[in-house]
């Protein structure tokens, strides 16, 4: 009879003995080198997670996958919470983040979502007007998404308690897109034209959002997780302009609904155009993709704010050489200074090596002491 | 027998009375509005036109389609001039650009190009080593592009002399994207992964492609153009340090070796973070997608040097009423100073109403004036 997988996942022979997590991993979770460094405070080392560390490109989870679909096994608290204990084991990362996904709050609103045939999300009945606004059925996460509460207490429990776990949600503007869109996008055509010709719908659905995200961000916090991610993934598609009238309200209401008792990293790509407003939103943290260099950020941005990136993930698919090189330049770029979260630019890409993730993590561990 | 739609094309029909282009339409092309403003000179009104202002969105283009591939459009000159110029009339713009493609010279390549079915091209056997390179097909753009040039010379004749028109050529980068990768792309895996293992096979690539597209765009301007485009419309998924070292030195060499006699547009999306760099690399203007301000471009890059943009074409897609809002907005961002040529952020996209685009023409006459 097989193993079943998640008993394998958290084995520790996927733990090299070569690993060189940061050094001062006795301190609580709340007081770990990832935490103090999204605190902008002084660090032993530069702490690193990846976002995706648990995706694709683990074999573990695709052999998951084989049998259980992406949104089953999302709603399963046990194997969510197994896949996020793997991947920190597996890999070495300094926090775990929970295994779930950005749009299982669209789902609780009612408008249908499948994972169809690795094609990406499809939105069964996409957002396009007022009258679909007043179909959404509203819910309370704690209810409705109890299962990623669950989970995370899980994933608490297994982990170290040195270990901080990441809980978090999507923006309000990139849930938006989704809701609008119907899926993923290119332009964002229904989306910017629903906010251009239809304004107080679209800031009624901000705002429903917006609320809806602060109060599933706080109940990932009272359920134990040490700080949150904000996915604003998409926002890059906007101009300066639109981001001020038609986004930063609703982000900065979020925020600023949050329990402050955890740091919120603040992440999207493409927003080289946009770090001064997506700070202004608010965030301890600032997540930036390898467009922009952290010196380039943090000059505009006032060494006040941490940052979190940003190594491009392609940059993985090349030789450990290529790696090595680009992971210290960042670290060069960083300049030592406190406030630093290493992390790729956007998600580990499915063909990823776990050799190189692992090499990366060592890496950063090894160039990015103090 | 139905009219053939080459000769309905440019019928005048289609010029609407109300139609207000730069007042000053009586120098020639080579001393027009567009021109000067390209050059940084005062102009009497903000010269516009649009990225694919032949394409998908004019009816009359979409029956040509229903019989002509789009490769064999494009080497049909009689027709591909005959597009560009129906383009000048119909919506009252500027400037006409010439009808062809970025990937024209990679097909001249011996790579293999198709269109199929609307799902963008496909490069049949791309290049993805050393060897590759080496099976690469040299050729002259004088003989086996040449029918872009009769196009150009043909469009030349077909518009008024005072109606400039512009050449292009996909910058190394992106060509190269396209070669690599076979196609589009999301993360252009291949491409940066050639990039970073093979440098001396990409660096030979980049100076093959350098060189091919200097003088496909010296070509055009003996042709007749008055001004060319460089399309670098993927270069944004580079990091800085990327880009100055893998693009940058090629692209420069590109601008350098064109002809003096008429001004370059250094165009990219998803640029924010390369702004400088850019500019370093050479062009009379640069142009700039939706996302940055022109008033912040300006404030980067200086006054010295000419922008052209940035409405974003889903703007389009909605009603006049934020079409002219959005519009002044820009105008007001680049303040009347000399040096703006008004553009979108990239295409126009496929659904839009051809209606919103003539308006939007009138309005950039009208509220552009000096």
């Amino acid at each position: 009879m097989p193993t079943e997988p998640e008993a394998r996942l958290t084995s520790k022979a996927f733990v090299r003995p070569g690993d060189r997590p940061c050094p001062d991993d006795r301190a609580p979770a709340s007081e770990s080198q990832f935490v103090r460094a999204c605190k902008g405070q002084p660090t032993d080392c530069t702490p690193v997670w990846l976002m995706r560390q648990a995706g694709r490109f683990i074999p573990e989870y695709r052999q998951l996958r084989a049998r259980l679909g992406f949104l089953e096994l999302c709603k399963k608290p046990d194997l969510a919470a197994e896949l996020t204990v793997m991947a920190v084991e597996k890999l070495g990362v300094d926090a775990g983040i929970i295994f779930a996904d950005i749009l299982l709050p669209l789902e609780a609103l009612g408008v249908g979502l499948e994972y169809a045939g690795g094609e990406g999300p499809v939105i069964g009945r996409p957002l396009r007007c007022r009258e679909d606004l007043s179909r959404l059925r509203l819910f309370e996460p704690a209810d409705s998404l109890s299962f990623v509460l669950e989970a995370i207490g899980l994933a608490r429990s297994g982990l170290p308690a040195t270990t901080p776990l990441i809980g978090f949600a999507g923006a309000p503007f990139t849930l938006a897109s989704y809701l609008v869109e119907g899926g993923a996008s290119r332009h964002f055509e229904n989306t910017k034209r629903l906010m251009y010709t239809d304004r107080s719908c679209w800031h009624e659905l901000m705002r429903l959002l917006s609320q809806l995200t602060a109060d599933y961000l706080n109940a990932q916090v009272a359920h134990g997780v040490q700080a949150v991610q904000l996915f604003d993934s998409w926002v890059g598609c906007l101009s300066q302009a639109d981001y001020r009238e038609f986004v930063l309200p609703y982000t900065k209401q979020t925020i600023a609904a949050l329990s402050a008792t955890v740091p919120l990293i603040h992440f999207g790509t493409g927003t080289a155009h946009l770090l001064e407003l997506m700070l202004e939103a608010g965030g301890d943290v600032i997540g930036l993709d390898w467009r922009v260099s952290l010196s380039a950020a943090w000059a505009r941005l006032g060494e006040r704010v941490a940052v979190q990136g940003n190594l491009d993930p392609v940059v993985l698919l090349a030789d450990q050489a290529e790696i090595k090189r680009q992971t210290r330049r960042i670290l060069l770029e960083a300049g030592g200074k406190p406030g630093h979260v290493f992390n790729l630019g956007h998600g580990v890409l499915p063909t990823t090596p776990v050799d190189n993730v692992r090499f990366l993590v060592d890496t950063v561990h090894e160039l990015g002491g103090r």
